[in-house]
């Protein structure tokens, strides 16, 4: 199974909008250290799964038919804003997998184009070409699913950006799965008093818990921020064995 | 007064995603023919508006502090799409003038980020630097305004996209101003009765039929589909005298 991190920013991403922090001019600097919104490309054989929709060149960097489906995480902005311009095509369909969400995102579900949205339930496993998908509540301030992904040869990928915590059952079975990769959210730095109130997201310390009490054989910090990237430039953290903080492009081969 | 052709496309653009018609495939070769969300740059002395929000790389094209303000037609995805990204950019405000729609787009009014909307009046002006934004209702599926430009001089624009036919006060008052240029809805290729049927949009002779009765000095056929283009590829037709099809990055300078 191969990931590809299409993107590993927050809302807003690296480099911010008119922002001249550290780490969004070094991002302007060097486009190596750009953020884009957070998503990702799962391939196994011939199955090709987008994971989230929020790269705004979407229908540019991706053919139609040279992907086997799209599976959204929720239907925030920017986990979905490539899809306004995409659903316009013509001549294909393109199956989209997603939270049980009744409002989608602007007009999506109303004028849904080429997109057949196809809702999941929580736990109920669903399959896309060698891949088997299930879908774990997480805690955030939309229905938002995080995914436990496996292949024939029973390698596990574990993808759960957009959440403050987990919920017990969600925890559980990622302990049970063993997964030999985890992406987790790490939205924030380590929280003062001063920013940890009314979270929505994980700071630093949170997903390294989590990734603790999950033991996974590799973890990936992403979702970050501008905040978290300035934080790391200053502090120089040393992260555990297995663990590291992912960078739009990498590629990940698990086996 | 200087305009720019920013996008010149309808919803989906030119290419369409996956589309192989003449029209997609010409500007698939050649990016010339290529028609991005519509949107317009007026530029006047200081003064420089960025007219609707759908190029996905806004934030790209447009640095903080580069332009005034952003002017909204409408909340339609491929007007505002490109909002959702530069709404999280720091340390500025940007005036984004646009219709009393209490809706807007997605999550826009509830998370604006540095954006400091703007809701405006039919026919009431307001100043934007040396510029007159007269905004003058369409006939559209959302609330939606043209605007009637007008700089110190004199000088008048009209941009009127995402309308079929135009109310009574605002054809009225687009006659008694005599434009000297006038951009304007002409999404479909001449109507059959097959794709007359429920309308958002005007088709090629509606456009030009306003235009005849506006009597603007110059004018523009502007947010075209791929339909239109393969037809005028097909058809070649001979446009009336001071009556351009309008194309992305073309510039006009207005005096």
């Amino acid at each position: 199974m191969r990931i590809t991190f299409l993107g590993t920013g927050a809302a807003g991403g690296v480099p911010r909008y008119g922002c001249n922090c550290a780490a969004c001019e070094r991002a302007l600097a060097n486009p190596v250290f750009v953020r884009r919104p957070c998503s990702a490309l799962v391939e196994d054989g011939d199955t090709c799964v987008v994971l989230d929709a929020g790269l705004m060149n979407l229908h540019d960097r991706f053919p139609l038919g040279s992907y086997s489906a799209i599976v959204l995480t929720h239907f925030h902005p920017d986990h979905v804003q490539g899809l306004f311009h995409l659903r316009w095509g013509v001549l294909g369909n393109v199956p989209v997998y997603c939270p049980p969400d009744s409002e989608g995102c602007a007009d999506l579900f109303k004028h849904p184009g080429i997109l057949d949205f196809k809702p999941q339930t929580k736990f109920e496993s669903f399959q896309i070409g060698s891949l088997t998908f299930t879908p774990l509540p997480l805690i955030h301030s939309k229905v938002t699913f995080g995914y436990l992904i496996e292949n024939r040869h029973g390698v596990r990928f574990a993808y759960l950006t957009d959440t403050v915590g987990l919920p017990p059952k969600t925890l559980a079975m990622l302990q049970q799965s063993n997964p030999d990769g985890l992406a987790i959210d790490a939205t924030d730095p380590p929280s003062t008093n001063a920013n940890a109130v009314g979270g929505n997201h994980n700071d630093w310390n949170q997903a390294l818990a989590l990734i603790e009490q999950i033991k996974p054989a590799r973890a990936w910090l992403t979702h970050l921020n501008h905040r978290s990237d300035t934080w790391q430039i200053s502090n120089n953290p040393v992260l555990p064995e297995g663990v590291q903080v992912a960078c739009d492009n990498a590629i990940i081969e698990l086996q």
